[in-house]
């Protein structure tokens, strides 16, 4: 192998990553910490790290190097093969992109940004409409630039889940069209309610440090992390520093506690991940679907379990004596697993949250085949959710304004949340087959032998296998739907019976 | 005038002004929110960034753009004219330095801080003495490429003062060697004391909510700022994005109150410069000295004051009701304008101060002159602070390793603080001499005048006056040490009879 070319990719990648970090530093500053006057400014900055972002992954340097290595390909040993490989993948999709694009996305990406949180406050869909028009439009020139002219929309499926298309994922979905309405109709025809309104005046301090607690027992490091609050939850950063934000309401104890969870099954990821060479194949993230499996799994099958209720319902009776005196300990249970008729999707269950990603979906594919124009989207969006979840939204704000992923141009990425679920049922089943004890060290709060496993079979490949293969090895099994089907009904039939 | 030419300069000079602000909130985050493990990631992040900017600041575009516009100079408009005078000044300090030069800094600056923050913790020189040498050769190579390899301090005192060099300041200090040693002295021999010890339990919410209402008297705009808090407290960002940071102490109550209204000051000018072209002369600051009038000139000669702390006092025991219970308004006042011997400058008044400054300068001189090595800075620091302070240092911490700059290799900063003295105690003269009620204005609560004052004579002009005419039009007055020495004579006296 040519070493000294290896090398000088390696140093390439490394200074594009630590722009990429900066990026993000940028954008998690502008959701937690922006002054509001100053949102021009930090556009006006995002731009110029995102042209500076661009210019050193688009590198010709990169390209020749690449040239180079793969001229010996059969002599690279295999982690310089998956270096090289995504390597050239991420430069392929950026080099046929104009030199400016990427600073204008970056602008437009802050501004539509700021006129989703406006429109979505006023519940007036028309103040976004036209910032959606934009992103869509950029999101047909990229696709252009980079050989989807006919179908667009398989690159944004591509660039989340690289090798998916819209037909691979319309067959992983279409089994669960077919199970989950039905599946939905049991658990609600089911004599067994969910109680409602019983969450009132849990002091936002102690939820924080409750939840501070829970993370810190998941393994989350926080010499290497940090949680703050913002408007919507999220995960941003890398390596060392993963920074992760909830939100807090007194009337609703399990939305920051079980988003936050969810949030740390992102950030254990990305600390599992191995530290170098930075901005490798070798370091970075297998892709959102994955990434997705990470946050579920333990939002989901881990932490929402009787044995680990078990383990956290004295803990969080201790920390709000008063609020929770007069709830019995199955109307908790029964909370913190409700099925309901919901039309937020973050505020789903587990059931109907993959119908609201198949709403999604459908929207998205509609949008990007010319088949629906944006101002018609409100009326085809509560005209789905009607279809779909049996019930219409109330306004704009809980219906097609609720997500933030369309303002920064995320299309495509809705459907890796419910490819996630597929992952995380599939890698629930190999982790119990590891662990046949995995209930008992639950009931007891051990979490470290659940990190230790992800880290094994998931973590430590970062993006060195492409999906399917990494889903095969860590699971024992293809990606298919009929894990999270057969899960859900285990979990909530006879929770519902 | 090449109105494309210069038009084609703005561009030029705001991108670099946009990666500037992106460096700096790296810094600001790095003392408010960074992980401790990612320290080393930040580093790389901050060389990374800074070597981009210093491509920004040095293209050679910006080389050839200002030549044209030099060639017709006696054509250019006054704006025009002060734009290309400062930018050029300001290239030309940066094209004699290697390409990599402000990567090295960045990453050495870096680290060097957590360096001395660990150093300071542990109240040991010797782990920071390498990263001192360090920012020394770093600063002497600096200066040999800049032209100034006989005297390398007088480009550290031209960097934060345009046109200042070390005898000139030496001429400025030279009256205060002389004269405040005899008023300390004098004021010491006073049977007047300030009280000690007095302040107890002051919680840590309410001072904060105190400090952010007085901060929001002096006119801060919280649109377009913030106060955090940090280990030391400092104030970065621009325009719309002016970041503050304090730190609390529940027994000591003035240190965050007074430290937020000196950067306040900071802040209130940064706030007040023009917003557009960024990151020419019509925009930033006139230099560090004219910064420090400002937050001088709003902490001491405007809060410490009779007639303003008239004003504050009734609120501030309104919200420590029992921590003040017992003590007197005369002892309060007293204990705002206390002088003693201090080891520790930022905790200094207004007399000890400037020996503080004198210290520090002394010392920078002789390590740049080769006349002391960095190993003996412990005992040359202790030596004169007995000579001039009349006291011993305890140990390192509150000795050599008390003060940030030197770990960001920020020598001849120091002398900026002296010389904002003075210039703040010009402007109280010309700004009573303006406003003859001051006095009533302030015992109101009404700040908003002398922000207006402060902001046609001082703010508006940015970096278009070369100091010393700033300071003559502001002032109506040649930059000189007597109005400090006047004004400390005024209000220390008095109150020390």
């Amino acid at each position: 192998m040519d070493h000294s070319a290896y090398a000088e990719l390696l140093d390439l990648l490394e200074k594009a990553a630590r722009l990429g970090e900066v990026q993000s530093l940028l954008h998690w500053d502008e959701q937690v910490n922006l002054p509001p006057d100053s949102r021009d400014a930090r556009a006006a900055q995002s731009a110029t790290v995102s042209d500076l972002l661009h210019r050193a992954s688009t590198d010709p340097k990169i390209g020749s190097l690449l040239n180079r290595l793969e001229a010996e390909r059969d002599s690279l040993p295999a982690e310089a093969r998956a270096v090289v490989r995504e390597a050239r993948r991420d430069y392929d999709l950026l080099v046929r992109l104009p030199d400016d694009f990427a600073a204008r996305k970056a602008r437009l990406d802050s501004r539509a940004f700021h006129a989703w949180a406006e429109a979505r406050e006023a519940s007036d869909f028309a103040r976004f409409a036209p910032w959606l028009e934009q992103q869509l439009e950029m999101a047909r020139e990229q696709a252009s630039h980079c050989g989807y002219s006919e179908n667009p929309y398989d690159l944004m499926i591509d660039l989340h889940d690289p090798g998916m298309t819209a037909a691979a994922v319309e067959a992983l979905f279409t089994p669960l069209r077919r199970e989950l309405p039905e599946l939905l109709e049991r658990i609600l025809a089911s004599p067994v309610r969910p109680p409602e309104g019983i969450f009132r005046g849990f002091p936002v301090d102690r939820q924080r440090s409750f939840l501070e607690g829970v993370v810190t027992r998941m393994g989350f490091d926080y010499r290497r992390g940090r949680i703050d609050v913002s408007l919507h939850p999220f995960c941003s950063g890398r390596g060392t520093d993963i920074r992760m934000t909830t939100r807090f309401h007194p009337d609703n104890p399990l939305d920051s506690l079980f988003s936050s969870i969810h949030e740390t099954g992102h950030g254990l990821y990305e600390q599992g991940l191995p530290a170098e060479p930075a901005g490798t194949a070798l370091t970075i993230n297998a892709g959102m679907a994955v990434h997705e499996s990470q946050s579920r799994l333990w939002e989901n099958q881990i932490c929402r379990s009787r044995p680990a209720w078990a383990f956290f319902e004295p803990r969080f009776r201790e920390a709000f004596p008063e609020q929770l005196a007069r709830i019995s300990s199955e109307d908790l249970y029964l909370a913190i697993n409700a099925v309901s008729r919901n039309p937020i999707r973050v505020d789903a269950d587990e059931v109907t949250y993959n119908l609201h990603i198949i709403l999604r979906f459908d929207l998205e594919r509609r949008l990007f085949a010319g088949k629906l124009a944006v101002r018609d989207l409100p009326e085809a969006w509560n005209e789905s959710t009607r279809a779909l979840l049996g019930m219409t939204p109330k306004n704009d704000a809980e219906g097609v304004l609720q997500d933030v992923h369309w303002s920064g141009g995320a299309f495509g990425y809705f459907p890796s949340y419910c490819l996630g679920n597929m992952i995380a049922a599939q890698l629930h089943l190999a982790l119990r087959e590891s662990l046949p004890n995995l209930d008992a060290l639950l009931r007891e709060g051990e979490f470290a032998p659940v990190l230790a496993w992800l880290r094994e079979r998931v973590h430590r490949h970062a993006r060195t296998l492409p999906l399917p293969e990494l889903v095969r090895q860590a699971s024992g099994r293809d990606l298919g739907p009929q894990a999270l089907i057969d899960y859900l009904r285990d979990r909530y039939l006879p929770l519902y019976s």
